[in-house]
């Protein structure tokens, strides 16, 4: 790990730094501080800034460069302590998917399990869905809560899960909102940078990543969610963070629901030792890795089987009602998910013929949710947490002419184009699909 | 030549375009005035035009996009038709060199053999020298006359020159000031298009190009410069244009003179049929190809006898003279030199040992004459137009222990460290170098 860097004093000639990229070198971890350092002082103009990130998206950055480009933006903000925190702390990180509502289940059964979880999240932004979404379709449930109150309930109830405050990782902000505007996203030094450093400003040990694959991920093909798995992976490792990262199936809609508060309530079938196979088993999955990542279990099958115990005890359950009702939320939700927001309208999508479900798409059905008003196209606009999609069968289930494929739970507008698009979504035919591994792969192997 | 285009109306995604571009995609001519004319109407921020200009300088421009692009940023502007002006028009366009005046003889004495010159120039930045500056050295010349005034003087003297106005090609501006700070100067077809849609914004018919080569210019090597006149001429070409390109010896000053007034009057000595030799040979090669281009010769040699008269019989002094006084200047200077700006002191650079000159150092020599206030190293500055260096001995020359290689003439300050680093620039050996050729080579061929 690199020794933790003032910002760069020294006075140093930008528009060389850029040509040094924009020619492929490799940068100095002092150019990159001072890069960064000059980004958050003013002395390097936007302009400057996405003229090097796109010579950066086009050159590449090594994996010292990434370390070090990670190492200077963690320190740009405050970075968490948690010195109040005894227990070994383990975060989870997914890159995104469809009906992914796995850390509202995930962080609260590994927090019953002995392991503290302070997890920092996102919003969702286009096809896809975000945690801080779905936990404010809980009443009251407040994501916006300062660094001594996120320790104070980690503490508490082992688990806190809130939102980017301004004061972690400012830098990664920054950078984001201009990559959003000049087609340098999808580059992978900067989506490890960005994410890694949000990540170690949480003060954790271990950090699990779930990096989704498929058309409903932002990675579509397993060779490119394999560079980005092995990249976090290895920037992590060398910025002195343990982590694992799982390629998970993103081909189809996890679980069967798609929109915020009928995500939560999924989860809440979870932790209530029901819910969706899918949905259940990758909670497992992924909780095996967090405790053998917290040290809490040496195994895997004996971490399973803690977690499955705490799954029938309702430890996890209770340890999620602890968080909502610290964070200002009506935890009687978590007793009766009915509580949460509904809409009044339920519109059936029905098979316009029989036969087997072969392929559910998810990024259509994340599109319609989202024209649904359960997500967004702009980071400012606000989302309605009772809409969304709930599915009626899944992959492989045979469905007879007239039988509902889905429900959509619409609150305004004529949805008749959306039903049209969600039947639409489902490809039905003669032949069972073979159906992918829910873990595609496991980095290290 | 590509149809005029209005500026695009029709809703685009910049963040696609950047992509397109970043992906190595080539870009239709709609698109490319989308950008443009985005970028001129404030619907493009500058940050992404220079993620944009980024992965236009890693990922190239097809000659068809740069004509395009061209296109663009001529139509950014007033383009001038100069349609009372009944002769051929042509101008010439230096890539800039240490010492280069050629301008100044060249643009009067073409205007005296029959060929309307309306030349739109630059101010000097860097090592290099500018026209404008050095037009300014004579007292009272304004370089800052509208479109009206300067078609009413090319119509009356065959020649005006004046600098670049806010109507023409204002694209170029606002690109060329990003470039400048985002370290994507470098490229061709972004040089290219920057120099064409200035010049096609002119209304002439044909230009030549002085594409210089060597320590003292912009392309070091004969490849870069090359591919630059080769993108110069194909482009122009495509844009309607007559264009020819030569490639020119920039490896050591040009005449004996660099510094505004000292220019000036060198290239006035050309007129008056004197001056230095290269000076003077690269003043009729040019020439010889402007009036080819131009159409009033048909024969190199003829072009060549014709300019050689207009140096013998005064014409071209003549014209010049005509030309200050339309712009305001005190046209006595241009038969009495003496009455251009002087410094007050003149400082010696003494050979500290004696042999033959092997090479001059134009690159240090052009540092030098900034450093003494004759040019600038920030577009804001004003430059000194009576400093300067003049050279007593050419390459090839012998020079005695003691003798002067120079004169450095100087206004204020303190210029020992000035008259070391003139002395340095100088190599002194015991053999003859090999000179290179004035012209190195023609495009197209």
């Amino acid at each position: 790990m690199p020794p933790r860097r003032p910002a760069n004093r020294v006075q140093f000639d930008v528009v060389e730094l850029i040509a040094k990229k924009r020619d492929g070198g490799t940068h100095s971890a002092e150019e990159l501080h001072a890069l960064i350092g000059g980004l958050m002082r003013g002395q390097i103009a936007d302009y400057q800034m996405s003229a090097w990130l796109m010579a950066a998206f086009l050159e590449g950055l090594s994996a010292r460069e990434t370390v070090a480009l990670t190492q200077a933006m963690l320190h740009s903000g405050d970075v968490l302590r948690l010195a109040s925190v005894r227990l070994p702390k383990v975060d989870k990180h997914s890159t995104g998917g469809v009906g992914d509502k796995i850390s509202i289940c995930l962080g609260p059964l590994v927090a019953a399990c002995g392991v503290a979880v302070p997890m920092i999240s996102g919003r969702g932004l286009g096809h896809t869905g975000g945690t801080l979404d779905k936990l404010e379709a809980i009443p009251g449930y407040r994501t916006g809560l300062d660094a001594r109150r996120f320790e104070r309930i980690v503490k508490e109830a082992g688990i806190s899960m809130i939102g980017q405050t301004e004061r972690l990782a400012p830098a990664d902000r920054r950078m984001y909102a201009l990559r959003d505007v000049t087609a340098t996203v999808e580059s992978i030094p900067l989506i490890v940078a960005s994410i890694l450093s949000k990540k170690l400003a949480e003060g954790i040990d271990g950090l699990l990543l779930d990096v989704k694959v498929g058309r409903g991920a932002f990675m579509k093909d397993l060779k490119s969610a394999r560079a980005l798995a092995r990249a976090l992976v290895d920037v992590g490792t060398k910025s002195g963070l343990r982590v694992v990262a799982l390629l998970t199936d993103m081909s189809a809609p996890l679980g069967l629901t798609i929109g915020n508060a009928l995500e939560t309530r999924e989860a809440i079938e979870v932790l209530r030792n029901g819910g969706p196979e899918d949905t259940r088993e990758l909670t497992l999955r992924l909780g095996t890795e967090m405790l053998l990542l917290a040290g809490v279990e040496k195994a895997a099958a004996a971490a399973r089987r803690r977690l499955e115990a705490a799954l029938a005890s309702g430890a996890g359950l209770e340890c999620l009602a602890r968080m909502v009702r610290l964070h200002g939320g009506d935890a009687r939700t978590v007793e009766h998910p009915a509580r949460l927001p509904r809409t009044r309208r339920r519109l059936a999508v029905h098979a316009q013929r029989g036969g087997i479900v072969r392929a559910i798409d998810p990024y259509e059905l994340g599109r319609v949710a989202v024209a649904l008003g359960a997500g967004r196209t702009r980071a400012d606009q606000a989302v309605d947490p009772a809409a969304g999609i709930e599915l009626a069968v899944r992959r492989g289930a045979r469905v007879a002419r007239n039988e509902p494929l889905a429900w959509l739970h619409v609150t305004g507008g004529d949805p008749a184009a959306l039903v049209d698009r969600t039947r639409c979504a489902f490809t039905i035919g003669g032949a069972r699909p073979r159906l992918p591994a829910l873990v595609l792969e496991r980095w290290p192997h």
